[in-house]
């Protein structure tokens, strides 16, 4: 069957998150990723839990990728750089903006070299603005976007979330607008530079926070897990744990408080508009509590689901993966690695019913694509092999499970 | 300058925010998007703060897209919606799995109106498996998604953010997929079912957290603003006020110490490697403050940045849309609406260079689009007039400033 991106060649020059997730979304949908890696490889080789030689971290952002071990300090190095634009649809990078100019590749360059191209750049701030060459990390830009000061509960200080969610959102949108500039190349056989940044896309999840800001002059607050201007809302108390109850409008209140039994309280003096029931919301939670105290969390929430109200429970991720719904969407699948045995990893988030996305090679040992990807553009064997000799580039020393750099040789 | 999605058509379906946040933008990259609405209009016009008759959230949410008022409960509003669909590239809806098919337009209807249609569905849980049918909410699937577990405090309880990230990562991921089922399209000639669920798309963001998680077995921990694994790493204090610091690796970690002058630290038994850093924290934080505050935020901003230590501040969102790199990045723009004055919302995530994303037109008032829209799928001005006597489709009664749904006439 043919992949949406079947025949996109894209030259992946990303190390660690943002980068690497976006050139995994265009692997998962068929593109042919070259991940080009420095001698040592990519550091993500070595971090998180190695079974088998293999950082599971790494497996799994680095899926539908083939690997070249190439020095692109020296000058030949640059060359087969060059050489490899030239074949490709898409170059990505999340250097700081301006390190890919200072290697050689600016933007006149890359033109020159292949008009066709569509570059993008993963960075932190954005490469125009005061803050270009400041170095980048998701905590930082949960900061500086005002995702931390809307993230926690009132009485607390603003809070990062756990998830690297600055670094997977800017990857996202990259993804999203490599997409947009090879229609837009398709169509006007020109390529274009596309960036996506880590605060721009936090920012950009501001949704109705930033509208109300905009409109109001006033800064949102942190409410914690209490909505800003509804009640009730928020975690219940069941016999053995907590409902997440989202009862948005007054129609789905009506159900909530329906099946509770407790519809009455909608013509309680104490509590017949929004208002008053804002104002009284611990009163409110109380009375809420007492009634689904009486039942399990999962009664409660096959109950309240049935008759159209949105709950569900807080899950670990231990609960998240043994979900059947999680496990009916295949969000958790089983990837095997010659040599390093099975891995598990997270599914794909985008359902394609033609073309769904599927593993189609495992992250690939360092260097494990060298002599394959060079002869693509070219090379012959003996041209290989000096420049191996010349450790310009390495391939893996054995085909299967070579995933971690080899250290350097200490000096004679 | 042809935009990206030039002459593309996406017939709109969705209301309140994840399907919208898709239609909006793929707008963005300049489709037509034609949203189809109930005669009260999506409920969001009546959300948010009002000015001059315009919900300002609703604005943000609806730009690049036009407005057609038509019920789709009657049989002559499912004819034109079919006749729309043969003219379309694109059907994005947002309704509980099943409701489309129960409306008429189930699978193998759309693909004999248009074997071409690219045609997504943004919903809570995927339209398979045991919670296809229950309703979906942010809140809920922030919940049931593992994200709430990983976010806040260690000894407080699982928190929510207040950015509704389940639902806008979910419309990103459908923005994404609709691009690669269209490049698809182009490829093979037929279009297909696109999915994004938002528990997925939570899930998806998991990164390292799941990889550790699949790799021992071992439930990530809520870690609030400290790092897992690494100190020093969070929030210091300068003398008006904190700086958010990520030394996430030794070298960084050096730079951060030398321009405190402490770098003597390194070699103190004390602190001379990340384990005994990480279980002496509190101490080394305050040995760290106590030099931080000698100075002023802004300086040590400038002073750690210029030495490549990540870092910055945490900006509630006036000192967000104050700062200079976010209004160098135009992440705040202000667009004029005919009849509610100008409006400011958030910019473009994506920047492509060669065709940037625009607002070509301001978010539309409710049907103000549905004659040119009628007449574009050939029906003539009797057929209109007939359709809105008959309350079919409805136009807006003045072609600027009608933003609000015009109340129902009470029954003569």
């Amino acid at each position: 069957m043919t992949t949406p991106l079947d025949g996109i060649r894209v030259v992946d020059l990303t190390r660690v998150l943002s980068g690497p997730f976006c050139t995994m979304l265009l692997g998962d949908m068929g593109a042919e990723v070259i991940k080009v890696e420095p001698e040592n490889g990519d550091p993500v080789r070595e971090q998180g839990t190695i079974r088998e030689g293999l950082s599971w971290y790494f497996a799994s952002f680095n899926r539908n990728k083939k690997s070249i071990a190439l020095d692109l300090y020296s000058e030949e190095g640059k060359e087969i750089l060059a050489r490899l634009i030239a074949t490709a649809d898409v170059l990505v990078e999340n250097f700081r903006p301006g390190v890919l100019a200072k290697m050689g590749f600016g933007p006149e360059r890359l033109e020159e070299i292949n008009p066709r191209l569509v570059t993008c750049s993963v960075n932190g701030y954005g490469s125009a603005g005061p803050y270009a060459d400041r170095p980048a990390f998701d905590f930082i830009a949960q900061a500086m976007s005002g995702f931390m000061s809307v993230n926690g509960a009132a009485d607390q200080e603003p809070m990062r979330s756990g998830q690297p969610i600055t670094d997977l959102v800017a990857g996202l949108y990259a993804a999203f607008g490599i997409l947009a500039a090879l229609r837009s190349r398709d169509l006007t056989g020109r390529g274009q530079r596309v960036e996506s940044a880590m605060v721009n896309g936090a920012v950009s999840l501001m949704a109705y926070l930033a509208s109300e800001f905009f409109a109001t002059g006033r800064v949102p607050p942190r409410t914690g897990n209490d909505h800003p201007l509804v009640a009730p809302y928020g975690l219940f108390q069941a016999s053995d744990g907590e409902v997440a109850v989202a009862p948005s409008n007054d129609v789905v209140l009506g159900r909530f408080l329906g099946a509770l039994d407790l519809r009455d309280l909608l013509s309680d003096p104490r509590f017949d508009d929004n208002p008053k029931r804002f104002g009284r919301r611990a009163e409110l939670k109380a009375i809420i509590d007492g009634r689904m105290r009486t039942r399990s969390q999962a009664e409660w929430i096959a109950r309240l689901n049935a008759v159209g109200v949105p709950c569900g429970k807080v899950q670990d991720l231990a609960e998240v993966f043994a979900d059947p719904q999680v496990r009916a969407q295949e969000m958790m699948i089983d990837v095997d690695h010659p040599g390093a045995g099975t891995v598990r990893m997270l599914g794909f988030p985008v359902k394609l019913a033609g073309t769904p996305c599927r593993v189609h090679r495992p992250a690939p040992p360092l260097g494990g694509d060298t002599g394959d990807v060079l002869r693509s553009i070219g090379l012959s064997e003996r041209e290989i092999g000096d420049l191996e000799a010349a450790r310009i580039v390495r391939a893996a020393a054995q085909p299967q499970g070579h995933y971690m750099p080899r250290k350097p040789e200490p000096a004679p």
